[in-house]
């Protein structure tokens, strides 16, 4: 600090608009130990991302152009085995990257036994565990099947999914509804109430949303998402601006479609989970992100996501490959009664929504969220701002008020993950690492670097193969 | 600012917790014209404020615990002449000071037309303009009837109104129903849509949110309120959040206590209204406010409202006495077509948020209403930041997120205004000068610094008399 500042009163430089990130950047740095370490990649990796830098600037610039302009719709409902691309009789979908029965972690083990008793595949835990085990049922991710699952993120062949599709590249996306908070499936839990819960949403909740959409049209979530930032949510950890919004926009229509109890019960259990509105605003950013897959040299993320024991990631120049790390242990605002030392890895594709430049990077719109562990709505808009190095854009449609209705930062870029070491920050819930219990806790947690940097190796190595030979030089981290 | 500071890189020093209001106040002292002016009051005046200044700050503590204490309830809904203390079948309750039809403005003279059309005393406009002026009509303010309206603020004998009860001193307030946008009667429109929309909301909304109350019971409003200044809303200007949560609470109870299309009417009403709740936040902020009146020797101010010509203001300390100045002409973003030339005086009770903390008090929880008129977020936090010099206390529920959750601003003390010449900000909407028009447009407005100074003039005479004796020095100032 210069000698002398402090000896006078303090004299504040109004710096102008950037004025909140550059202020809160440096307090943070005059208190906070930035976790900044030099780049991890080889120089001639970096000379390779200098050598193609237009290349890759005009790749980024279209991918997150492509990213921008979608615009996720909620067009209707449906039952997975009739809609999601790929979905067999014997095939449960999960969260995060591809991983075996005997590698998954206790939650991911749970539901999937839950997901077999509400199929009807088993008639007791231990038979769903032995099926599970048995080789019999075909696991693969919700992101290779348009589909996102918070948590564990299990889809079964019978279970309604709601249908978001992006009417500006026409790309759709599929989630699960929202089963509400505590002891429910995504968080591992198998219990009789559970699959009860299940039961009444396929029966009872899923008619009566696809009477109601039927009868509202297309439910424009970009538009819904916006909003929700202006009312305090980053729609990942804190939804309950956007579930109001969609409430909102969805009585009136339950009410003429459906009988007046039936009505009255749909409208209860929304009303009782502030997170209703999570799997749509994954499925938002899926779809979005969607359209941005596969752009030669670029070097923007299209997927983060964690199965409980991987944590990995998909980057749009790199095709199809997942780059993988050990998923790392959220720090958290646990329930009373547990601890970290009950909490499984960080776990679900809901990182989707930090990928679309929400959720943790949206952050400075939700300060409730870093109180949770400890932090300040300056620490919150520092968080935000942190991300902006990161990212190739500014988001034009996604802003945040306290920033000065600044755009979030969108469009994740490898190449500047491994330069500044800046790890992408995500909200997330914790579920214990035991299966059948469900959730313990609430928190934030970095994405691991590793990943990002094994893209960005793989990104530089196909700039300079000739075109369709990009898959040959890229590794698998795990 | 010193010399030198600008030579180097910017060094900014963390100065803690009340980092924002410090570090925007110093800004802001850089870049705008801070409108301050030396104290108004004679020495002898500030002398005996300075003699009984222990007895001041207790009777100050009084109030706003008292303020804060309240806990106001929706308890349901009635109608005005069967409820509202002292209603006669000829009274015309409106906002603001007491006025005379003579010196009524141009919207207020529209709603008491619109008022007494839909009263059916007269059958067309001129038949009421003619009936008002007839001296058969008793004007009296909302205020002296424990009651509240926005803008015009007419509540007529057939008018439903909510009934809102301080749950912990057992104090009522009432207000009316939210008509909605556009041309509506508080703005001072009076064609046959605004007599029939409030004949709609008599024969079938206020029904179906009686039966709906009655089955709900009574409804926490100090938790909405204060979870609505975490979803971008201050309850003044923007509602959006408060009436999404109210909404999200009513609709069960609405869809099982009325038939199938009166439910999805009354829920498609209330949705198409962002600004529905407003009334009933003004009904929670007079009901605290009332529990606050009458202390002796506070200088805690218990109303400010508008009446479209004057601005006047109540102090715990120096009983019922009005005092009043000009009402001034708010900085607003005009609808298209219209500008200030179109713009009516500061009008309506709804100024009472500001005087519970809420409103421009709490407009750093909102900053997009200051866009509105081309502020930034920054100002926002800087306007409630500034209302801490003239308040008796932070709030201990109503908080602000983007202020690191701290308490908004509460308890005007009439000696803090006069002593910084800080005057208090409020938001508000804006109403064309001419009867039958409507809104033209939003925007916020400094309250006249004449009252306040009034008010602590008559306090100070009162301060030195025996108990008993203080309305004997208590002036009006228009």
């Amino acid at each position: 600090m210069k000698p002398g500042l402090l000896e006078n009163p303090p004299a504040v430089v109004n710096v102008g608009l950037p004025w909140f990130c550059d202020g809160i950047r440096a307090a943070r740095g005059a208190v906070v130990q930035v976790a900044w370490r030099p780049p991890a990649l080889s120089s001639e990796i970096m000379a390779a991302f200098r050598r193609h830098a237009e290349r890759i600037a005009a790749a980024n610039q279209h991918a997150v152009s492509r990213i921008m302009a979608a615009r996720p719709h909620l067009v209707g409902i449906g039952i997975a085995r009739d809609l999601v691309p790929g979905m067999t009789p014997d095939t449960l979908l999960h969260a995060g990257p591809p991983i075996e029965w005997e590698r998954m972690c206790g939650p991911m083990r749970g539901a999937v036994m839950g997901a077999l008793l509400y199929e009807k595949r088993a008639s007791d835990p231990g038979e769903a565990e032995r099926l599970a085990a048995s080789g019999a049922i075909r696991f693969a991710p919700c992101h290779e099947h348009s589909a996102v699952g918070p948590m564990a993120g299990i889809i079964s062949p019978s279970m309604p999914v709601f249908v978001v599709e992006d009417r500006e590249h026409g790309i759709r996306a599929y989630c699960t509804m929202n089963e509400g908070l505590g002891k429910v499936l995504r968080y591992g839990a198998y219990g009789p109430d559970v699959i009860e819960r299940l039961q009444w949403m396929e029966a009872v909740l899923y008619p009566a949303l696809a009477h109601a959409l039927a009868a509202l049209g297309p439910l424009d979530l970009r538009a819904l998402i916006a909003q929700a930032l202006h009312m305090g949510d980053e729609v990942h950890n804190r939804n309950r601006a956007a579930t109001s919004l969609l409430y909102r926009a969805l009585a009136p229509a339950v009410v003429q479609t459906s009988g007046m109890d039936t009505a009255a019960a749909v409208l209860r259990f929304i009303d009782r989970n502030d997170h209703f509105f999570l799997n749509l605003s994954m499925a938002a950013c899926k779809a979005g992100l969607d359209a941005a897959r596969g752009i030669m040299a670029s070097s923007v993320v299209v997927v983060m996501a964690r199965n409980g024991t991987e944590f990995g990631v998909q980057v749009s120049g790199t095709g199809d490959a997942w780059f993988t790390a050990p998923a790392p242990v959220p720090d958290a605002l646990f329930f009373p009664g547990f601890s970290k030392a009950d909490a499984n890895p960080d776990i679900g594709d809901s990182a989707i929504t930090e990928t679309g430049g929400l959720g943790g990077f949206a952050i400075a719109a939700a300060p409730a969220i870093v109180q949770f562990v400890g932090g300040t709505a300056q620490d919150a808009a520092g968080y935000t701002c942190a991300m902006y190095e990161i990212t190739a854009a500014e988001h034009r449609v996604y802003r945040i008020p306290g920033l000065d209705f600044r755009g979030t930062p969108v469009g994740i870029d490898v190449i500047k993950v491994a330069r500044t070491g800046q790890q992408p920050f995500i909200d997330t819930g914790v579920a214990h690492r035991e299966p059948g219990i469900g959730q313990v806790g609430a928190g934030v947690v970095r994405a691991p670097i590793e990943p990002f940097l094994a893209a960005a190796e793989a990104l530089a190595c196909a700039l300079d193969l000739p075109p369709g030979k990009e898959q040959s030089c890229t590794p698998m981290t795990s």
